[in-house]
């Protein structure tokens, strides 16, 4: 193979065949990508999840990921938001051209090594390749499909009462990318929380607990979550402010920059409600995962301030947790 | 609406919401999209086909169409192409800050009146807005499913005896960008060709032709999708040079540039493998639709050159039509 990635790998021809077929095959192989029809058969559920992310990210390879791990992961976490078991991703590149091949086999690899943890398959495929300038170094949608194993989850279905809970830390990935593209040298170095959470709803969906609404909280973070559920459901949400997890070097990042920690992209945790009584028995069994370890019950539905999200802090004052607006940073995902 | 997009826009906050209710919904209206879950859940048939295409085309406004009606029809043929119905799609947009909501909102129409003429529907989507030089102006990527309805369609069906069919002038949407891209004025100005294709596939399979294989010729032109079928097939095709339909003035472009139009990319297209005895019923009702119109048996599976397709002039002469290779043309779809 050459060692950049041309114009002609882009074109269509033998040359994309080539690139098809020694590095995607290599590191995505299964019979049904290697078919190579226009689009791919499937044999699945007749009730699926379905869901799109383009990946932008700058910069592509950071600690805790790249890229490539990113583009699985972000899908996988999406279909298993909705219950879903994550079966079928397609993936189409755009590069621009001279982009290092060296760097394209670490992202293709690392692609397949995030989805052997959840035994999502990449089907079918496209590749663009467009001249320099038109794409700074590479984009990656992934799109999925998912088989729905547990129904039901919607923004809509919180009542008074329910109980919300985190999977761990917040902010993790936003700041990790903000600290990286600033060069801020953090005493602890942040790393992004980047990982596929498929295996902490199914067992969340195995232990029978009951499951009104997961979101999974990526731009505009915990804060944009929390406040489309209010809106969707037209209930108050009220959230111990202690109670959210944030480490400190996020936390001191965010001091230093004057920025709130919920605001910030999480690419490995979901925020989950469940009804009032059964936060026990779902916090044990997220506590009992490496993906849920630092996992908290943060808040609860209210049936005061409709629309809104209520922070309470450690002596009782109440302030309001604002929607996020702005673009604090831009290509975060 | 602001006149020009900012990279608020694409930042999952309010901004992101205000784009998606006030432009997308206004144009991609449905209950599944509207639901702005982390994925669409569908029913569908348990046997799908499940297709990506990222389109990056320039100039994004061209004769005969635009990247917004392209999107669908690019997704929706190669679903057809499978012998699938087309129902869903997912839609996620990379748009340069600044780029003009006049613009965005004419490919969104766009695209939307192409989604009616097969009944395909948007049903989740992502829009990334990301800094001014990081793409040119924007890319659009599709990804569909469709429910198959006549199943067993592939590239590696053909065998000796087998009659294949083309549905109309090759090389109309290479020709266009082509010439729009180099400012050449043609006597008779050259359009795309771009359409989808769904309509006369499904009359194709309501009439109970036996359909062996089908591609729409897209990137690499006719020469890449025969050259495809003769290696994977791992027979020889022959083609009389003569019935394949060309327009003049995409001829003449070709004479011009020196180039051949069996390369060059079609977007309304499809080429056609059909048992012997079966092409006269197939080409009739080609014939009868205005996606059509213009179609032409134009060769043979033959049991020699195995693995090549053979180009057979009026004289006799025989020459070997060469799969395409280099980039003749960047950013054509």
């Amino acid at each position: 193979m050459e060692n950049r990635i041309l114009l002609s790998h882009g074109g269509g021809g033998e040359e994309t065949q080539k690139l098809i077929k020694n590095l995607f095959f290599k590191y995505f192989s299964n019979p049904i990508l290697e078919k190579m029809e226009d689009a791919a058969v499937l044999n699945t559920n007749s009730k699926i999840a379905f869901t799109t992310d383009s990946f932008t990210i700058s910069p592509i390879f950071f600690k805790g990921g790249d890229i490539g791990k990113l583009s699985i992961a972000g899908t996988v976490n999406d279909i298993a938001m909705m219950g879903a078991k994550p079966r079928f991703l397609s993936c189409s590149f755009i590069i621009e051209e001279g982009f290092p091949f060296e760097d394209l086999e670490k992202i293709v690899k690392s692609m397949s090594e995030e989805m052997k943890k959840t035994e999502v398959k990449i089907v079918t495929g496209d590749t663009k390749v467009v001249p320099k300038g038109s794409v700074d170094k590479i984009f990656i949608n992934t799109t999925g499909i998912g088989e729905i194993i547990y129904d039901g989850i919607s923004a809509s279905n919180l009542e008074e009462g329910d109980i919300i809970l985190v999977s761990g830390s917040i902010g993790d990935h936003g700041a990790c990318i903000m600290a990286q593209r600033e060069d801020i040298e953090m005493e602890s170095e942040i790393s992004s929380d980047c990982a596929s959470l498929w295996p902490l709803v199914k067992d969340l969906i195995n232990s029978g607990v009951k499951i009104k609404a997961m979101r999974d909280p990526t731009r505009g973070g915990l804060s944009a979550v929390l406040n489309e559920w209010a809106n969707q459901s037209k209930i108050g949400i009220e959230i111990e402010e202690e109670k959210i997890p944030i480490k400190d070097e996020v936390q001191g990042l965010c001091e230093l920059l004057g920025l709130e920690a919920y605001t910030l992209a999480n690419e490995g945790k979901l925020v989950l409600v469940v009804p009032k009584g059964e936060e026990e028995k779902a916090l044990d069994i997220m506590l009992k995962s490496p993906l849920g370890k630092d996992s908290q019950i943060i808040g609860k539905v209210i049936s005061d301030y409709k629309g809104k999200v209520i922070l309470k802090s450690s002596y009782g004052t109440r302030r309001i947790m604002e929607p996020p607006a702005g673009e604090l940073l831009p290509r975060i995902c």
